[in-house]
């Protein structure tokens, strides 16, 4: 039963990982159950026969208040017994599971197992968890990103992000089942209706806003929204807050700049939002027929967050209006 | 694959529960890979999808010291972030599942599901622990103990044990499963060898040892047997040490005493071992073909243990001279 809240939620926000969350909390703290979240499940897997989803599972525990404050993921105040026993039992522990993120994986597992889809699991576990904006996995179906390397050969993306730490040099990504795939229903719905805007958070482009971008005509759904779809940039004075986004930019020889970042949505942006040390860059994203306004968009505190988000939500109202004057 | 030094084992022990397992201790010292344990998984069970075997664990952690003392199940220095975590998202939590206690279960059920049979995955998990006793699941299939209540009603064992605590009254057993599961390998091929006695441990004749002796003829087997079958007592002065087994008794309108539990066994046991206290039961005893000694059952401490183990060696010795002689 997908969470019916759903119809409450006016601004939709498509996000994967740290970064994005951080920006979910503050537009969570100022719309409640107004605002829903399309997560990027191309990083699921599943270890030891449980399904994995790290970046819902840090939506969830982010907005649930319930996250490690420091590292962004995962459980706070989290043990590791387990972890533990496993390496005693002689087993691989490359994937840290925590004794409480556990809880959620097995109950995922064993919930998808019974025959709930992704997103059912997923409005039970936010039901439980206290949490009002809905959250939606980008797609019930099975969506797998991968990275290649210079080799050719091409890397499970938990592999690579975590086992391997991002060391490898990517030359492109692709998205098993992707073709396949179609929007969750939640995430499908909510696109039908009138939306005041959507937000692209500040994540990484390649691996978890373009797994979203890529299935069931995402990216073409997002050019026809009359809704301005706006992207905050995840990259400030040419590096990434966390995370390979800037790293892989180098990889695939793009400049790193939040230019850049702006050019690659160009297709399916309306706005896009540059932090204001990057200001002067401003002209030249203008000229790809994108407005752009300025923020402090590094989010270290709760304030930044709120900050950023009502930022996001200003900008959304000027967009429109502009749109309604046009 | 079944550990090799099953060839090695010239004693077997058949085992279930808390009480079989102190036994246990006591063999696997003096015998170390001489003795096999051949144990009850009529208490196997499904939990959030992860198959639980509490007699092998118990079993398990108890030989390779990491069993807690006091309740003589699960793990010692035990966490619960886990239970606590999904009691949190609103679930059920009458089965304790202990953080390390979780890593056993994850890796049998992962396993399993790879197509290991139960037997190779105790296997994997005893050499994992340091075990060197082989120990055999009873069966590779699946063998679930039910217990009837007297309005009819069959529970599955695990609720009546934990979730009910024992506390409903029993009118009888059945073993689902019983009629076709087979000796697992390693069970079966260690009867095909000279034993030199095999061991029915002080454990619960009724859903411990029972289910073992229901399948694939193994009753009749240890009939067969030429080395001695020994049953150590698991009731004493007309009281069990821990758990339901005298309880059931009353509830089956048996006499709570050692002589029922021998006359129960007698048609597969040449000897039983009595408490000191019950010596005067022995002549009833005797007087059923059963030869009997009497010792300290009572096992507190690890000398407890090994003293009544050296007992039932050297009855087996006793017994084995006196076929021979016969």
């Amino acid at each position: 039963m997908v969470n019916q809240k759903q119809n409450l939620a006016s601004y939709l926000a498509l996000t994967g990982g740290v970064g994005g969350a951080k920006l979910a909390v503050g537009l969570y703290h100022l719309l409640n159950d107004k605002v829903s979240f399309a997560v990027n499940t191309g990083d699921d897997f599943e270890l030891y026969g449980l399904h994995i989803s790290p970046d819902i599972d840090t939506l969830m525990y982010t907005l649930a208040d319930k996250c490690h404050a420091q590292q962004g993921w995962g459980r706070a105040d989290e043990t590791w017994s387990f972890m533990h026993s496993l390496q005693e039992l002689g087993e691989q522990t490359w994937f840290q599971l925590g004794d409480k993120d556990l809880a959620t994986h097995l109950l995922r597992t064993c919930n998808l197992k019974n025959g709930q889809t992704l997103s059912e699991v997923t409005a039970h576990l936010c039901t439980a968890l206290g949490i009002q904006a809905p959250i939606y996995p980008m797609s019930d179906q099975s969506v797998r990103t991968q990275v290649q390397t210079p080799g050719g050969e091409w890397l499970d993306f938990q592999h690579y992000f975590v086992a391997e730490q991002c060391a490898p040099v990517v030359t492109g990504f692709r998205f098993i089942g992707a073709d396949k795939a179609t929007l969750s229903p939640g995430l499908y719905q909510s696109l039908q209706q009138q939306l005041a805007a959507i937000f692209i958070c500040p994540s990484n482009p390649f691996v978890s806003v373009d797994p979203i971008l890529s299935i069931d005509d995402m990216h073409a759904r997002l050019k026809q929204q009359s809704a301005p779809v706006i992207a905050v940039t995840p990259i400030i004075g040419g590096q990434a807050i966390k995370g390979p986004t800037a790293k892989m930019m180098v990889e695939l020889s793009m400049p790193t700049d939040a230019v850049t970042v702006a050019r690659y949505y160009a297709e399916c942006i309306d706005g896009f939002i540059l932090d204001e040390q990057d200001e002067y860059l401003a002209p030249e994203i203008e000229a790809l027929g994108i407005q752009v306004t300025c923020a402090q968009t590094i989010m270290q505190s709760f304030e930044d967050k709120v900050s950023l988000a009502q930022n996001c939500l200003n900008f959304a109202d000027r967009l429109n209006q502009w749109k309604r004057s046009a």
